[in-house]
C-alpha cells in the first residue's frame, strides 16, 4: 500500500475531499457541509474518510474552507492581509487527528483603503493556487475574482494579496429573483430575452446608479414591453455591472483580471468586463483549490 | 341631510374613504386593499361606503391609488410628464355609479434624462397636494419625495412634474434584514446603536458604492466589534444614503427638498439629506394625499 495524503475543501454547503497518492489524485469523497453537520463535524469527517483509513493513516492531511470557521471544526485565524502564500500557510491550525497530521488553513483579513475590514474562508486557497498554476499571476497588480453568492475580488501585488472587498452580488440576485416585486413570476427560460436584458442592465450600471436603476425591471415591462426573462437578464446585469464598476474604483485596476469558477457565472463576469472595456482571464474553480492545497496536476475524478 | 361627497385613496394595502360635508371631514371608514380584494373590487366599494348610502347618494366620488391598475377596479390612463395639476384631473377616468359622479383619478408615467421609464399611482396625489399645501412648492425646481417600501422621487418645476425615479429602497432593506445572510436575526432594540449604524452607513454611501459597502454589515461585527442592531441601522443608512446621491445625481438638484410621508421614516431621510449637505422640509402624508384629492382643510379623523 502506498502512502498517501487528504486534501479538502469543506465549505458550508458541501465536503469535498481528494486522496492524492503517486502524485496522482485517486480517489475523492463528497459529504455534507460544515454549515449542515455543525456540531457534529468531527463525526461527520470521520464517517467521510473512513473507506481510506481501511487503507492506513494519511500522511497529512489538509482542508481549507468554512471548516475553520468560530462555527466550524476548530477555529483557525485569520492572516491578516498582506499575505503571501508562505504567511497564509504558516497561520493554519495544526494538530494530531487519530495518529496522522492534519491541518486547517487559515483564512484571510483584510482593512481595505476605504476603513472597510473584510475576510474570506476557502477562497484564498483558490487566489494562492491560481498563482501557483499560472505564475503570471504573482507578478505585479492583478485582480482575482471569485463571482458567486459572495463574490471576492483580490487585489494581489507580486503574489500578495494586498486587500480584498466581498460583494453579495448573488445574494442580492437570488433575493430580488426570488422574493420582490421586481423578479417576474412568469420567465419561460427564454434565453435570447435574457442575454438581451443583460446586455441592457449592464449598460444602465454605467453611470453607477445601480438602486435607481433597480425599478427599471418593472417599468420596462409596464411601459417598453420587455418580457419577463428580459427583465430577470436586466437585474443580473446591473448588479453585475454595478458590482464590477464599483470594486475596479475601489481596488484600482490591475495589468489582469482573472476569473475562477463555474463555466456559465464567468461567462457572465467576462461579458460584464468587457462592456466596461477590460479583457480578462479564466481559470477552472476546482483545479485552483486543489492547487491552493499544494496538487498541481490534472484532476481527472 | 347635507350634501356630501366621499374622497379616497384605494392601495394596494389598504382603502381608506373620507366622507367631506360643509367643507369638513365628517366621517371616515377603512377597508381591504384593491390587491387583496382583486376581481371583488366594486362589491367592496360598495360593501365600504354603503352606510353612508343610507343618507343619500353623495355629490361625487374621488378615488385614487391602485384602484386605477390594470388589476384595480377600472383602469385610469397615466398622465404623461411634464404634467400639471390640471393636466392629471383631465386623465381621470369617469363614469356613473349608481347615481353619484365617480372619478378614478390617473396615475402618473414619465421617461427620465437616462432613458428610463417609470410609473407611479397614487404618490401623485400627494405630491399635487403638497403643491396645492405649500404653494411655494409650485415655483421653482423643487424635490419632492416619498419615501417608502418604493420611494418615489418627483422632480417638479413651477408645479409641472416633469419627471420621477422609483427607489425600491423599503424593499431592499426588508429583503436584505428578514431574508439575507447580511440581516442580523439577534437584534435586541438597541436604538443608541441603530443610530450609530445608521450614521456610519450614511457615511459610507458617499463614495457611491452601495453594493461594495453592503457585506461590512457583517464583516464589521466579525472584525470590528460591532453589534447586531449596529448592523441593522447600517444597511438602513447604506441603502438611504446611497438612494439619496443616486437620485439627486439623476435628477439634478432642486430648490428645496420635501419629504411627505410618515414621521419616523421622514427622520430618517432628513438625517440622511443633512449629511449630504441637504436641508429638506416636512409634510404629512394624508393631508397631502387629500389635498390632491381637492380638501385642504384641517384633518381631525
Amino acid at each position: 500500500m502506498s502512502d498517501y495524503s487528504v486534501i479538502g475543501d469543506w465549505g458550508t454547503s458541501r465536503l469535498r475531499l481528494f486522496r492524492v497518492q503517486d502524485g496522482r489524485i485517486v480517489a475523492r469523497r463528497d459529504g455534507q457541509g460544515i454549515g449542515i453537520v455543525g456540531k457534529e463535524a468531527e463525526a461527520a469527517f470521520a464517517q467521510a474518510i473512513a473507506p481510506w483509513l481501511q487503507d492506513g493513516t494519511p500522511t497529512a492531511i489538509t482542508l481549507c474552507g468554512m471548516v475553520g470557521a468560530r462555527d466550524g471544526w476548530v477555529e483557525a485565524p485569520y492572516a491578516d492581509c498582506p499575505a503571501d502564500v508562505a504567511d497564509w500557510r504558516a497561520a493554519a491550525i495544526r494538530f494530531d487527528w487519530n495518529g496522522a497530521p492534519l491541518a486547517i488553513m487559515a483564512g484571510l483579513a483584510c482593512v481595505a483603503d476605504d476603513g472597510v475590514p473584510d475576510v474570506m474562508r476557502g477562497e484564498e486557497a483558490q487566489i494562492f493556487g491560481a498563482i501557483a498554476l499560472d505564475p503570471a499571476l504573482g507578478q505585479g497588480r492583478q485582480l482575482i475574482v471569485l463571482p458567486g453568492t459572495h463574490s471576492k475580488w483580490a487585489l494581489v501585488e507580486d503574489g500578495r494579496v494586498i486587500a480584498f472587498r466581498t460583494v453579495p452580488t448573488g445574494e442580492m440576485f437570488a433575493l430580488l429573483r426570488d422574493g420582490s416585486t421586481l423578479g417576474p413570476k412568469d420567465a419561460v427560460g427564454d434565453v435570447a430575452q435574457e442575454t438581451a436584458g443583460f446586455a441592457e442592465g449592464l449598460a444602465r450600471a454605467q453611470d453607477g446608479r445601480v438602486l435607481a436603476g433597480l425599478f427599471a425591471a418593472r417599468a420596462m415591462r409596464l411601459r417598453a414591453g420587455r418580457s419577463a426573462d428580459w427583465a430577470l437578464g436586466y437585474l443580473s446585469g446591473l448588479l453585475i455591472g454595478g458590482e464590477i464598476l464599483e470594486t475596479r474604483a475601489l481596488l484600482g485596476a490591475g495589468e489582469g483580471v482573472t476569473l475562477i469558477g463555474d463555466a456559465g457565472l464567468g461567462d457572465r463576469y467576462a461579458r460584464a468586463l468587457a462592456a466596461q472595456g477590460v479583457a480578462s482571464q479564466r481559470l477552472d474553480g476546482d483545479a485552483c483549490a486543489l492547487a491552493g492545497l499544494g496538487f498541481t496536476g490534472d484532476i481527472k475524478i
